[in-house]
This record gives C-alpha cells, structure tokens and sequence, in this order.
C-alpha cells in the first residue's frame, strides 16, 4: 500500500497541475491496482446501480402473482413508473461518477479505454464489490459536503471547527503569513474549503482515490453553483414515506470554489486563504520530521475512529503541531477497524502485513471517550474544552431528514493544546 | 420449510407441555434442520462470543507495539482487565443461551448429547454463522422486552396498542368471554403478555425458532422476577462513553409472567386474559378458512415490514379479523427482504423455491407509506387513524440510551378497521 510513502500537496484552487509532483501512483504496482480500482468504481456506477437497485426489484415485482404485480402497476400505486424515474435518477448520479473518471483519466493521463493487455494502463473491469460500493457511497457523499441541504449536518460537525478557530486566532487577519491549519480525513473537501474561506492555508490530508478523485472533480472542475443534479436517496426503498422523498433532487456544489475565491478576492474584507490536499497515509506523512512543528492547528472531523492505534495518531498529530498548538475534534467513536478484515483503504485483504508503518500497521484498540482523554493528556497535550454527553446536538451523515430510520451520531467536541 | 403447513398454539402460561399437539417440526427432515439448527446457534453463544469478541481483540491488542499495548494495559486504561471483564459479561449472557437451550430440549424430548451419528438427533455443530448472530441479537432482544431499562422503547411501541385496545374495548369486564388479539410476530412475547395482562385473549405468532424458543424460556421457565442477569451491551466496543457503560448489567425478566398471572388472580378488578403462541408462516396460517373471523384485533408491532408481499399480510389479517374489528399498526418500513437474498427465516438459501405460499412465496415489492395507506383501503379496510410525522417520537431498537451513535425510528402509528 504505496501511498505510506508517496505524498505530494496538490489540488490547488488557482492551477491545474492538481495531481503533478512527486506523487506518482502510477509508478508501483500494487499503488497502480488501487488507484484503477476506485476509477473503475466509478465507471462501473451506472451499471451496478441500475443492475442492483431497479433490474433486481423489477424482477423481483413480476415474481408476485400476476394480479398483484398488476395492481400495483397501475394508479394510484403506478410502481413500474416508480422504477423508471429511479432509472433516471440513477443515470444522473451516474454523470456525476463519469465526470469525476472522466477529469480524474486527464489528470494522471490515462486513457478512457485502455488497452486490455497494458497493465499500465487497462484500469477496467478491475473493481471489486467493496470498490463499487464506495464509489456509491462517495457520489451520496455530495449530499453532505456540497449541497445547501447538507448544511444542517455540516453546521454540527465542522461549525464547531470554524467557531474554535475563530475563537483561538482573533487576530489572524493582521498577521503577514497564513496561519497553517491541518484537515487530516479531508474527504470531499468541504471542511478545507470552508477553513481556507476563514482566511487560512487550510491543508487537507486523505488515503482514498475514491475521496480524492471526487474532491479534485468538486473542488477544481465544476461549471458553477448548483451546475449538477443528484438524487442521493433515490437508491433506498426502505422508510420512506413517498415517492417524492425517494426522488428528491438536491443540486450541487452549493458554492462554487472557484467563484466564492474570486468573491473574496474582490473584497479585503476576508482575505481567502490557500488550499492543498496531501494524497497520503495520515500517519506516515505527518509523524515525518519534515513535517515537524508545520501546523498551528488540527482539525479531525469523524476522523479518529479511522485509527486502528490511536496512539499513532497523536503521535503524528503532536509531531506536526507547533508548541501552544491546537488540535480540535468533532466526532464519535464508530472504530472503522472493529471488523479487523477492513484493513486497507482499497478494501482488499492482499496488502495486509506488508508495512509496519501507517495505518496498514498490525494491531488495533478501540477506546472509549474516556480513555482517548487520558491518552491524549498523557502524551503531551492539555484538553481545555469538552463538550459534556448532554450538551451534544444529534447528527445525522447523509441522513435524509423525513425517513423512518434515521442513525443519528452525538459527536463529541473537544479541544486540546500542545503543552 | 415446514413451518409453513404446521401449525399450534402453545406455551399456555399455566401448563408444561408447551410443545406439544399436532406441532411437530422433528417430523420433517428440512424443519428439524431448521430447529436444530437454532439449539445449535444457541449451544455456540459462549464459544462464537468468546471467539468474535475478546479473543479476537486480545489479538490485535498483543499485535500493538509493546510499549503500546504494555501502557494501555496499566491504569488507569487497564485494558486487559477490561477483557477479562467483558469474558465475564459473556458467560453470564451464555447461561441465558443455555437455559434456553436446556428447556427448549426438554420439551422436544432431546438429548443434550446426541448420537453424532443419528440424523434425528443430531443437533450439534450445524448452526451457520447467520444462525449465531441469530442467538446473539435475540438475546441482546432481552433488553428490551423484558429488562426495566428497556421500558422506554416498549411504551413508544406497545403503548399505542394498549391504549387503542382500551379505547375500542371499554367494556371488555362486562364480556362473558375473551375478546380475541392476535400479534403477528410476536418475538419475545412482551406484548402478548400485556394484551394478556390487561385482559384479552392473546395470541401470539411467530416463524423464528430463535424467538420461539427464547420466548418459550422467559414465559415458562424463569425463576422470578429480576432472577437473571444480561449484559446486553458489553459486546460491543464502539461509540461508548466509559467502560461502566459498556459493562452495564440489567435483570430481566422486570416482570415475572407466572407471578403477574397470579397477581391478577387474587384481584377481581383486571381478570387475567389467556395467552397463547402459534408457531406457523403467518400467512399461511392465518389465511386459513379455519381461521376466518377468529379475532376482534390484530396488532403488528414492527411486523408489517417482514413481508416480502405486503399484500398476502393483508389477505391473512383481513380473513383473520371479525367483520368490524380493528388492525392496530406500529413500526417503520424496514423492508426485511430488501437484499433478496434474506429469504428464509433460517438464513439459508436452500429451501429456495420450495413453497407457493407464505414467506417463502417468491416475489417482493418495497413500499412507501403512503401506498401501505392505499393498499389497505383498497383491499377492505378504512383507516380510521394515523399519526403524522411530526407527531412521531423517536424509538431505538434495543438501543444503549448513552451511545453516541443512536439509529432511532419514527415508527408509524395508525388504526384500521376491517369494513
């Protein structure tokens, strides 16, 4: 799992040259496989989901007795439209995964239709299901990240973050350089964006082609505000009260970032800061002496649980905060590594045991709240805010408002200092 | 699956042969390995828990650094001890699985050590992995049906039922004879035995030999009130606050059925109603002629979503219900068969195709609630009732009240009645 070992900043607002550098996926093998994995995910969007969600239902539906399949073909129940329209919406969302593939191939100049028998280059048909299903899940993912609907979910999770800098760096604006604020999970961008909006270098950090193939495409080639439709809830039948809360269409991004820069920049009022994305293993890129005392603050958002050893998180994250840093969290304690199959970010087991460094390292814990505040403050740092069980507000991801079921997280927020 | 053409009502509060009659899975090759199969899963809690939960772990604890794994074993993380802990927490939820198991056998008048080679007997070593999950959620289930902890979720689901019961059978003392309430689904059998307690004729319904035969085990065999201990959340490591949340222990059962009974009876004023549980394919059973107009009530309590084919629910609890007599419904639409493969109540695949009726009938169709409400008028009922959304409260299921990561439901509540 190669990305331990390479990790180059890229995905700046104001170029094009976003995946360029030292970072070269394409030059290991094993690194190569994961990387056309996640484009052949996305790829494969449209056919999955249509074979998945509709085709499986429709066959399903004319298994029912004759009567009852046509009943429910008919008004007011008219299912077999139903499915048409989830076709459709499916094919919309299915753009979007061709335009992240399509801007992603330029990038890394691959070509759309490779030649089968050139492994450096044939990135179809390689996927596995556990891909595809991240690629589904990535494409939702907008709903939270970028779009105007998604802001009741963003307001818990990073408001917190932008309050906390705010709060910690009231004379920021009067100072020559940014104040540098590390995003390690930086997913599709959001948090960074919003971050570098306050006015600061706001630098993402994040493993996933798929999240970074997705990221670049928002953050760097979308037309325009509301330029793109999603249906993030068409696939679901189950909890719903109507169709009309399957079908429900949200357009994305809800800010351009591209315009929102050059709106900053025609004021003085709110400088716009810079922006990065460090494609890499959180854990080997950031414990770097290189990386050393780089970062006036961190911002984990959902992102601790990520951590098979904690420890080697806040190891990494006091290696490349400044003394007096601060290191905010907003959370919960959904250990990803729980399943102990899940261990690589490609979801295939044939990486496992190759390093012994990053988060493909052996071993895993999973700690409760009260013990992550005890290792925190005994490996050097001083918590100096944190928000009590009952004052957390519920939070959903990607959760649709109206349905039946709704997995709501209490995130905790705390604040800790680099003493 | 033969459960599908056998059917009996059993498990009388006030008698020991609560298997007996015409039921008689052990005569049917496919059923007796249904059944068997979940003694089995039951028999394999202590190992597959032990195994899945703290050995598993201890592993990739050991695999930590050393000087990791050496501090986090120390106070005040003492993470060690925890596991010997959370070991003790299983072994008393394994003494429920194996009361379970040691009065369910008793009553099929099976041997705790079967003759291996015996095919009528052998009950050992055949549960799947989908079997022990089984056995590892349905004791978890004792939380809430019969725990004083799980009080709050029994009154957002059962509550609804016995107030609409009360409110549509005032006078129900001045009746010579039992009004009859049928619960489909009947799980754990809680709500049986409040209809029962408040004076009617319950029966409950139930596919599962998991439930039926844990149901069979807190009805008849407990020993008292807050006789037993239960663990129900110590299995799992995520989302928690402090060890003493996981470790949280409660007593079950909070009400004693055969002490409640003869509670009722030294009083004059809440007559004890009878209460009995078929084990039988719903649909099967209660679209039988010999079942038509048999109950003045049916209520489903997060049921109705368990049918591949909501229409069959229908037919069945329309040809059940006296003319007149009222359909209480609560739960969501957490449509079970939504993953078709899911399609037997044993998790396997291998009776595929076998039936033309019942659960196992081929064919699905997902609903909205919307067409639920026009599928029950339009095949004979008039709705008389329903909650609005917002009306709604939240309800977990078998939910740690202080996780921080809750799915709670907004279960619909409405009231149909048979016209």
């Amino acid at each position: 799992m190669a990305p331990n070992t390479h990790a180059h900043e890229h995905e700046e607002l104001d170029e094009a040259r976003s995946w360029a550098g030292d970072f070269d996926p394409l030059g290991d093998a094993s690194e190569r496989k994961v990387l056309f994995s996640a484009f052949d995910s996305f790829r494969q969007y449209r056919r999955s989901a249509h074979l998945t969600t509709t085709h499986r239902r429709r066959q399903a539906f004319y298994a029912l007795p004759k009567e009852h399949w046509q009943m429910l073909s008919e008004p007011p129940f008219s299912l077999l439209d139903n499915f048409n329209k989830v076709d459709d919406a499916i094919d919309v969302n299915a753009d979007l995964a061709d335009a992240i593939v399509e801007t992603g191939l330029s990038s890394f100049g691959l070509p759309a239709n490779p030649d089968q028998t050139d492994p450096s280059q044939n990135w179809h048909g390689i996927a596995t299901a556990a891909d595809v299903n991240k690629a589904h899940s990535t494409i939702r993912q907008f709903y939270r990240d970028w779009s105007a609907e998604g802001q009741a979910e963003r307001d818990v999770c990073y408001g917190p973050v932008l309050e906390d800098l705010d709060q910690e760096f009231p004379d920021k604006l009067d100072r020559d350089e940014y104040l540098r604020v590390l995003v390690p999970g930086a997913g599709l961008g959001r948090l960074v964006f919003e971050i570098c909006r306050a006015g600061f270098a706001a630098e993402g950090n994040e493993i996933s082609y798929h999240q970074l193939l997705a990221s670049s495409w928002i953050l760097n080639h979308t037309a325009g505000p509301q330029a793109h439709e999603l249906y993030p809830f068409a696939l679901h039948f189950s909890n719903i009260l109507s169709r009309e809360q399957q079908l429900r269409k949200v357009m994305i991004p809800d800010v351009h970032p591209g315009a929102a820069m050059l709106e900053a920049q025609s004021t003085t009022e709110t400088p716009f800061g810079t922006m990065s994305m460090s494609a890499a293993d959180f854990v080997v890129l950031y414990s770097n002496p290189s990386q050393k005392d780089a970062f006036d603050a961190v911002a984990t958002v959902f992102f601790i649980d990520t951590a098979p050893n904690l420890i080697r998180y806040v190891q990494a994250i006091r290696n490349c905060l400044k003394s007096g840093g601060i290191w905010i969290n907003v959370g919960p304690l959904l250990w990803h590594f729980e399943d102990s199959r899940q261990r690589t970010h490609s979801g295939n087991d044939d990486h496992e045991g190759e390093h012994d460094q990053g988060i493909g390292e052996p071993g895993g814990v999973e700690l409760t709240e009260e013990e992550v505040f005890l290792l925190i403050e005994r490996m050097g740092f001083r918590i100096e805010k944190r928000q009590s069980p009952e004052e957390r507000p519920d939070c959903g991801y990607i959760q649709d408002p109206d349905s039946m079921l709704r997995p709501l997280y209490r995130p905790s927020h705390w604040l800790a200092r680099k003493s």
